[in-house]
């Protein structure tokens, strides 16, 4: 820990005076008092982001789906974190903070919500099932890019969108960032890293892509970062 | 941490020789490679009646859906915990370990599981929602109790369910000890006490209930099991 606090102080100060938003780890969908859908996202990737973010000298707000990490770097006071259940709740507390200079949609949100949860719980009955209607979600990363402001000609915040996919990574990633709009999206392959402390990276903007080599997900955000940093 | 050690070591060993079937945690229904549903069942509860059955002298199998907890008392080498994910699979791994003297249903088990699974991450498709086709789970505690032998002329194992439920809780759980055919089952507030380390139960058998009050689970646990003990 002390090792790792000697680090922090002496990585470059490359986000000094810079806001940083950041989504972090799953939401959950009620589908009624006890049940819900999720994901495996374990929100740490996110929680790395907001390390290095501060770690880089910025001011971070994280928005936490349900995950139980600690407040990364609280001591310092340059972080702020709103925890939120579902992809609705996760949406307006995004919307409300879009006044920064980094956006970094690292969460897992769920595309579609319950249309209509139940307020008691379930119950079973025999071998039937019940059918679940589902609703199409916001879309927070569309939305916050298409929220963007500019400042003396330059566009704010700068939107770094992530992509869990379980197959051809890079083709979707790319179709991903096109749709949504955005400068640039990060690849990785869900499956593998979702609870990991490892991950492996495919950095994606208009001038083409560059890998990040496996390690731990604080040294792969730290770089990510880095390379974010020149953006600006 | 010594103190609890030499409480647990004064634990009356009303188990002695016996052998504690203990199902905890939720269970995990996967959509595709990344989602699925869930609940918030945290396994506290049945890790806790682990513990409290180790402590009153038994031999425990602890069959856990995805929970972060620690096996209790490892280190006394008379627990083996199987770490299960769907409700399908927690209902192989029971079945194969009937044979026992108590049988505690305490896990949170999907009562519905998705009926095909889709093998790559479903994509969002605009504002249209894709329909998941529910089926029902085989039923863990109602097939145990169908497989309850006699020796000596006395059943076992002796099953006690767990009933959580939003409303009406005494008569959903009277209800569910008939329609299960189990001789005791255990009902407590689900969405109050879910995640917390406190909790609050009420103990239904044949001959009526029995409150008790709101303490830490690892003390009702303890509780519980002396009640249990008797009806051996």
């Amino acid at each position: 820990e002390i090792t790792e606090q000697v680090i922090a102080f002496f990585q470059k100060k490359v986000l000094s005076g810079k806001r940083v938003l950041i989504t972090a780890g799953p939401t959950f969908e009620a589908i009624d008092p006890v049940r819900g859908i999720t994901n495996h996202s374990s929100g740490k990737m996110g929680f790395a982001i907001a390390r290095a973010a501060i770690e880089a000298g910025a001011q971070v707000h994280l928005i936490a789906g349900p995950c139980d990490l600690n407040t990364p770097l609280q001591a310092t006071g340059r972080i702020t974190r709103t925890n939120v259940i579902s992809a609705k709740e996760m949406h307006a507390a995004t919307m409300a903070s879009t006044d920064c200079d980094i956006f970094f949609a690292v969460a897992a949100v769920a595309d579609w919500g319950i249309a209509k949860p139940s307020k008691e719980k379930m119950k079973r009955q025999g071998t039937k099932a019940p059918a679940i209607e589902l609703i199409a979600n916001p879309d927070i990363l569309l939305d916050v890019a298409k929220a963007v402001k500019k400042k003396a000609g330059k566009p704010y915040p700068y939107c770094v969108g992530f992509a869990a996919e379980s197959t051809t990574l890079a083709e979707h990633a790319k179709a991903k960032r096109i749709r949504k709009g955005i400068p640039m999206i990060v690849g990785n392959i869900g499956p593998d890293t979702f609870g990991s402390n490892l991950n492996q990276l495919l950095v994606i903007d208009d001038r083409g892509s560059k890998k990040l080599a496996q390690a731990e997900k604080l040294v792969l955000a730290r770089q990510l970062i880095q390379l974010v940093a020149k953006k600006l």
